[in-house]
């Protein structure tokens, strides 16, 4: 790799403009130290003039040894009314003391007739004096040209006398930002042709928009008009539609067009990146996301998992393990016995594919599934089945009966109660709790009836929940009388897990997911659990 | 708009291999009702040599008169170690009696020497006799070229020759399928300029999956290289990262290249088709989504609000109307007021803008959706809003209380049994019921509690149940307690019609969705319900 192309993050900036994100000072702190692990070059941590959460992280970073990325701060060019100096502020970027200042300017006539309402040459002198001001205070000064391919599109000549005022004022980088995420990869070769060739020397970056579904490709083609930086987000977190995707952006570059960005070999990290930084904004990680989707080295249709067993490559773009993802062979009734048979031998390395318990497996699994089980999103429960086939037969518990009340009286708020009674290592356990909702109140209930017999169990918790009325049955029995499917979500410190249950009656089916859930914590923490093939 | 490009949709087929879609017959009749309606040239509805559900769509949609779309059903070349008449798989098209066959075959040597282990030459005879096969049957058939651009690399000549064989043998279409999702936008130009090169006569597809988040990118370019038609899923379902999201690509063509897709007028379905699509898939809409996200014109940021609100050309790169979205400002939400307007003037023809039961319905929607309310899939519980505001203030029926009870003692069967008291018309009304589940058990005791006074509710249904747990609430309550959307849907011998409810206790939601259902079919059979608005 000769090529290298700067990763500048701004997660923390334009990511945290996402309609679902709230982001306070601890959650960027842990972020910044992330994409710090992570390797990327620059940290956007965010617009201290804006708001006080901003103004106290630059604070508080300094008490944070960054290894990697230089700590950048947003803003924008000074305020019409009065000069550089005097602007509240540029004044909040130099006393954010980061390393790098970048200000967004206006380069479009319709803003700066609209928005600013300021004369064009009046706009040209926020630029140059803005970046002169600033430029003793930092390393490098980035100018974010706001709407430029907009700009470019409507007039030409005054969005390039705008990126010309930036870099002869020292503007280290101008950042070339499609704002609106309307444009296409075929619209980036003019402008930026026309600006390499009024601006030789200058440094190019990209910040793109995905409102048009394109600001991964754009940010490519960007890189292979001669841009050496490309701005974007973890996860593409940011406004509307979100910024470009780092996650896809940076194995594009490393894997396929052989241009270095993350140091040596950190982007086997991506994936677990991806998932801790979906985890500090509290959303949940998109399953098809590209690279680091878990989802995305996920094989189904039964043609494919036979040729991906023989070949990877035959279905698969890139390793899974290169950006820290997995391959996973998922069952279901389009798949068949080669998926099983892969699953098994993750386990049992030798096992023969005519092996009785293949055949049994596969039997039960079919049956079960004709019923309206479905074990594609449901490992954990898959698993629990898979290792009785084998031989496995140990019982952590078993259940005597439980209730469950539920009532709600005129205006007042509804209460759900429920009463568990288990045998647990020879002894009758009697609970009741309650909880804001009928499987709430059986989780707590269930929780409290083994916490005697396994205390580990408290580190395990209910992550989420899912319904899914099965309509084929809906003909036969009528409306809510129809079988219903339900997946339960699990974690604990090191892993997530996901059950179901099944049966006509809500309650019960949630029953059974959350029983396997809490016997798949036992027995993945059980230390006998392994059962031999050898012993069956 | 000169140039036209076609859309085939894959939804039924490719996008049901995605990891969280299992869809059955009475779901891909719903779904190809839509596609039709939305006004795509091609359905590809499933593989009918290859399971039983899709065998049985395609009789069944015999019974749909479709206006727009032709129907395609898909196989793939024969088996090589039979001839083309005696292969099971293309008899299976033969007898879907849809008008297009879409088959697919190996251009790869990689595939045909690891997957099909046959000789080269034998797999080009593979293409051509099932193609001459299927042609008299089919009004066109059309060959996808599996992993094409592979192939290309790979083997360039041998790629070629795989096409050539479709085309000689008559396929209509020659499919450019990018199986793996690893190629780039810059790979397209080669592969796609040599096949212009060899094969000056042939119609082009391009099938693009988006491993490397840049399916959409590559559908444009392929159409930008002279392919007539691109294939497809709505919100880009499909197995791994998914297929190209159609949802994307047509407002692209449409808006920005000035290429004709849909049939006129019916670009601004797109959204509600999308969030329909998302609806019987039962899968959240991604709220980033390009175009049709619930995000994709919301603004959060300050500047770009009060820009925004200027001129919508400053932040917005199409006008949200023209895809069936709305611009929506967080915060200061003013969204959906031309919605509600519009459905306000439906019954309310000469209702002013300003009218304040404009203005208090507005705000009783936006604290409602806030909550977590949705009622884009439940008009009967808005319309029952909407009158309610408008001045209907008749009560059927109130609730005294409601119980359900649900238990399980060992390996028994589950049970469930209701009580519902209720005033109604002037007395107390206890009753019992048990049912196949609590919902069910609190239906069967108020429909007894109800039908003494109402005896025509015993005409109504309840036809379909659908449970959301709402993700924003996990971090703060936990798992088991987070909110809970349910949507119940009913029907009488006229009309369907949808009820929302809303709690975190699952029960309290079904029970309010299950009061909206029953009060909107005794409200819309009432002879006195029409609120004047000259009452008010």
């Amino acid at each position: 790799m000769n090529r290298r192309v700067s990763i500048y993050d701004t997660t923390l900036r334009d990511g945290s403009q996402a309609e679902e994100i709230t982001l306070n000072l601890d959650d960027k702190l842990l972020i910044a130290k992330k994409l710090d692990e992570l390797g990327v070059h620059y940290i956007e941590g965010g617009w201290p003039g804006s708001n006080p959460t901003d103004r106290q992280f630059f604070k508080e970073i300094k008490g944070v040894r960054l290894v990697n990325a230089a700590l950048a701060a947003f803003g924008s060019t000074h305020a019409a009314k009065n000069a550089a100096e005097n602007d509240a502020n540029l004044k909040a970027l130099v006393e954010s003391k980061a390393q790098v200042a970048t200000i967004v300017g206006k380069t479009w006539d319709l803003h700066v007739k609209e928005a600013l309402r300021i004369p064009l040459e009046r706009n040209l002198e926020l630029i140059r004096d803005s970046v002169e001001f600033l430029k003793p205070h930092f390393k490098e000064v980035f100018f974010d040209a706001e709407h430029f391919f907009d700009a470019f599109q409507a007039t030409p000549d005054y969005a390039l006398a705008c990126l010309k005022a930036a870099h002869e004022a020292g503007a280290d980088m101008l950042v070339l930002c499609d704002t609106n995420g309307g444009i296409l990869p075929q619209d980036l070769a003019p402008a930026m042709t026309a600006v390499r060739a009024a601006l030789p020397g200058a440094a190019l970056s990209f910040h793109g928009h995905n409102d048009s579904g394109v600001a991964v490709a754009n940010s490519i083609e960007a890189v292979r008009l001669g841009a050496s930086q490309i701005q974007g987000t973890i996860n593409g977190y940011g406004e509307r539609c979100g910024n470009a995707d780092l996650c896809s952006v940076i194995p594009i570059l490393e894997q396929k067009m052989g241009i270095g960005c993350l140091p040596e070999g950190k982007l086997s990290m991506l994936t677990s990146a991806s998932h801790y930084v979906a985890e500090v904004c509290n959303l949940r990680p998109f399953m098809r996301q590209p690279f680091v989707g878990r989802s995305a080295f996920a094989h189904k249709g039964g043609i494919h998992v036979s040729a991906v067993l023989r070949n990877a490559r035959t279905y698969e773009h890139v390793q899974p393990e290169s950006v820290g993802n997995v391959q996973r062979i998922i069952l279901s009734d389009l798949a068949g016995r080669s998926n099983i048979l892969a699953m098994a031998r993750r386990y049992y390395k030798d096992l023969d594919k005519d092996d009785p318990c293949v055949e049994a497996l596969l039997a039960e699994i079919k049956e079960r599934e004709a019923q309206g089980y479905e074990y594609s999103a449901a490992e954990a429960s898959f698993m629990l089945i898979f290792f009785r086939t084998m031989g496995w037969s140990k019982s952590y518990f078993d259940l005597v009966n439980f209730r469950v009340l539920d009532g709600k009286r005129g205006g007042e708020q509804p209460i759900s109660e429920a009463t568990v009674q288990i045998r647990v290592k020879g002894r009758i356990v009697h609970t009741a709790a309650d909880g804001a909702g009928p499987v709430n109140a059986l989780d707590n209930a269930l929780r409290k009836a083994l916490c005697d017999a396994y205390p580990h169990l408290n580190e395990m918790k209910l992550m989420d929940f899912k319904v899914r009325v099965l309509s084929g049955y809906i003909r036969d029995t009528g409306g809510t009388a129809s079988n219903v499917r339900v997946l339960i979500e699990s974690g604990d410190k090191t892993e997530k897990w996901t059950t179901v249950g099944l049966s006509h009656n809500i309650i019960a089916a949630s029953w059974q997911a959350l029983v396997d859930s809490f016997v798949y914590k036992l027995f993945k923490d059980d230390p006998q659990k392994w059962p031999q093939k050898t012993d069956l």
